[in-house]
């Protein structure tokens, strides 16, 4: 295409962007990107711009960018058969086929899967199924949920609502009230500096018993969580997190929902975070690792204890009242059933773990003692880099600084990006599953200049 | 793919079908139908069974199946780049293109196009955009929507707030409270049998003006509504129905979103609804159509004048705090953009306003006398047979005999799919645009054989 068309302007014309600042974006004052190819970890754009992607996207291209095998499949499927729907009992073989692979490598304990879309449809249908649940089991007052101060669980106004950051928030009139939010597992911003991991774990339990009972056991349906915050700033949780805190929600017989849309597939080097960290979710919500982003496609899988009370509703209650037109979109599947093969093939569950315990090892080197990096933490392949103003009080710096938008716009003007994660000091990283341990070192020394950089060192 | 694999098993252990009876699908009581490709207006299945589609999936495959370009459109967006995100001013050739090409077809008033994936979130970014307006506009009590009865907007938990349909809501704790219903236009099913169209036009407007009185204006956001009322039933307003609401509406400046979901890019034989009805929207909705259901796609269009608030906004709030991962898709931006350029070429929009105009006359003719037959209606590529126990008085036939169900069966063992419309009785057609005048034919045939066969006549 040639460089002197209109896209442009075209774009600044008509197109909405989310997550822009909108008046900025019109002025010509935030920069448009045209991307138009992508190989591997990276991507390029229509100014020939080759970039080291190392957030995956929107940690969404899991496998990296320009997998043949996947566009085949997609092409093959639209060439075939685009669309038909899946209401009342039709599928098609890439759906039907999909479905089985993702039981396949789900904990045991789970039953079946509903598809949607993308993240927050897909947590949107957990919470329609829980209230339903609820409701057929004669319990009506039992419907709050508890999720966490940091947590992402998506845009819309009840997701958004679980999601627990202000920007998702304000002048939107969230959350509903029908959403309370406990403690971030956060421990490098844990309220006394001697408290051990085990100590703030304890604490958090105590904070989350104590708004079990100020609101009553019987109000509250869920605790809705990531295995590991992602958005909220990528904070993997303290020692001995997730047994205590489903210890708890057992006792007062309250349903966990593993918002697995980060981690699913394979990101912290096992195929979910549930089998990571030991949880045994009744609902688990899945999407971009699904198919990579190669196309959009969600999942709601429903533990064998929750279907058992979906299929004895039915006879009550008749058809499900729940369906997206595209639920289960030929083309999601098919990219679906080619992204496992290509997981399992390549082994990049394994290449995450390996590859990301090499980031974040290197990183470490790299900028573990740098007086204004607070933290570098990671799992498998996630990592973040928290900058603070002081190392020794772990101060958080100036919001009017801007560092880490700074030191992320550095890394971008180096080609190399990275994510300065919203309402945090914290560069985040979460590359392709396929990221070399030559590309993990290109981003270390990145960030390290960057930070350099910026903070003058 | 052979018969005998395990593909009807897998489909039942593990796939949670939407408005699916889950229990008689688990147990094999609802028929599995495994689609494996289509053609123009039909589909075959994996038992070699063909159908002639008389409602395009779920309205939505406009153009109709097997539609290469789109396809190719497709599979070389997928080789190029399958995904890279749309935050912050990123975006793609496919999807800047897409953008300019709504908003050349939009109605001139409106302004830009956020892209979302299905009808349902769609409408929910609408809502989250209504709310941050009057937060914006310094009136934050004005937040209520109004949608109306028999409305379709979705399945998620403020989408299905607004759909206006029991099915929708019951036991799930819906719609929430910040949604009123105001009657349906559905003149066949007006309060009294002698009323004009006009009388009953002005009965509604009554009712709605009663409920903005007794709310309180003030208290009110939006009105929300579909140019025809889709799967509430497939029914146009009565005469004079769109211009008088609309007067009401900006009496109290009450913002109007038109769902164009099923009637965008040419369903009524003109472009969008609200073109159709003389509607000056402030936000329209926009799905199925704008990729003929080939890829996933939704958009929300704002007008000029909701824009310049968003706008000026951003100089107060910042960056906008919506977005989803899978915003304006790649794969779904080519598939919109080749779809469009096809409906334009082969001037499907005329041919759905030609041939539905035929299907009407000789379904009227077939059906319009017959006893158990209360109207057949439609507009463009639409149609609806309501079907009565007496003609004479209008009387729904008996719930129990699920006559609607019955006729659709034997529809579907005669090759046409036809939908028995939920929460009513009528039977409702929506094929694709390419429909021909033999393919009419077909549709109307088969319908009266299947109504006589139902009613024994």
């Amino acid at each position: 295409m040639l460089k002197n068309d209109p896209l442009e302007q075209w774009d600044r014309e008509n197109f909405l962007h989310p997550s822009t600042h909108l008046a900025d974006f019109a002025r010509g004052n935030v920069a448009q990107r045209i991307v138009t190819g992508g190989e591997g970890s990276h991507i390029v754009d229509r100014n020939g711009n080759r970039f080291l992607d190392g957030f995956a996207g929107l940690y969404c291209v899991n496998v990296g960018y320009g997998r043949q095998e996947i566009a085949e499949a997609i092409a093959a499927q639209a060439r075939e058969l685009s669309y038909y729907h899946a209401y009342v009992g039709h599928g098609t073989e890439a759906s039907v086929t999909l479905a089985k692979m993702i039981m396949d490598r789900a904990p045991d304990h789970m039953s079946k899967v509903y598809f949607g879309l993308g993240g927050s449809d897909a947590n949107e249908t957990n919470v329609k199924l829980v209230w339903y649940m609820n409701n057929i089991l004669g319990r009506p007052e039992k419907k709050k949920i508890i999720s966490r101060k940091r947590g992402y669980h998506g845009s819309g106004l009840m997701t958004g609502s679980l999601t627990g950051l202000p920007m998702w928030h304000k002048h939107f009139d969230l959350p509903l009230p029908q959403v309370l939010h406990t403690e971030a597992p956060y421990y490098y911003q844990r309220p006394r500096e001697a408290m051990t991991e085990r100590e703030f774990t304890a604490y958090l339990v105590s904070e989350l018993e104590q708004m079990i009972e100020r609101e009553g056991a019987e109000t509250i349906a869920a605790f809705w969580a990531e295995p590991v915050l992602g958005t909220g700033g990528i904070i993997m949780p303290p020692e001995g997190y997730w047994p205590a805190i489903q210890e708890v929600l057992e006792k007062h017989d309250i349903l966990l929902v593993a918002d697995e849309v980060v981690t699913g597939f394979g990101r912290l080097g096992t195929m979910f975070g549930s089998e990571h960290y030991g949880m045994k979710p009744d609902l688990m919500t899945i999407a971009k690792g699904l198919t990579s982003a190669y196309a959009p496609l969600s999942g709601s899988i429903v533990s064998e204890k929750v279907w058992k009370v979906l299929e004895e509703a039915a006879d009550l209650t008749g058809a499900l009242g729940h369906g997206w037109t595209y639920s289960a979109h030929p083309i999601g599947a098919a990219a679906g059933v080619a992204n496992l093969r290509l997981i399992d093939e390549l082994d990049l569950v394994g290449n995450a773990g390996r590859v990301g315990a090499y980031l974040k090892t290197r990183m470490t080197e790299a900028l573990g003692d740098y007086p204004n990096v607070g933290e570098v933490r990671g799992e498998g392949m996630l990592c973040a880099v928290e900058l603070t103003a002081d190392r020794s009080t772990r101060a958080a710096p100036d919001p009017a600084d801007k560092v880490t938008a700074k030191v992320v716009g550095h890394m971008m003007q180096n080609g190399v990006i990275a994510r300065a994660m919203p309402h945090a000091e914290v560069v985040g990283f979460a590359p392709p599953f396929c990221l070399t341990e030559a590309e993990a070192d290109e981003l270390v020394e990145k960030t390290a200049a960057a930070v350099r950089a910026v903070f003058g060192g």
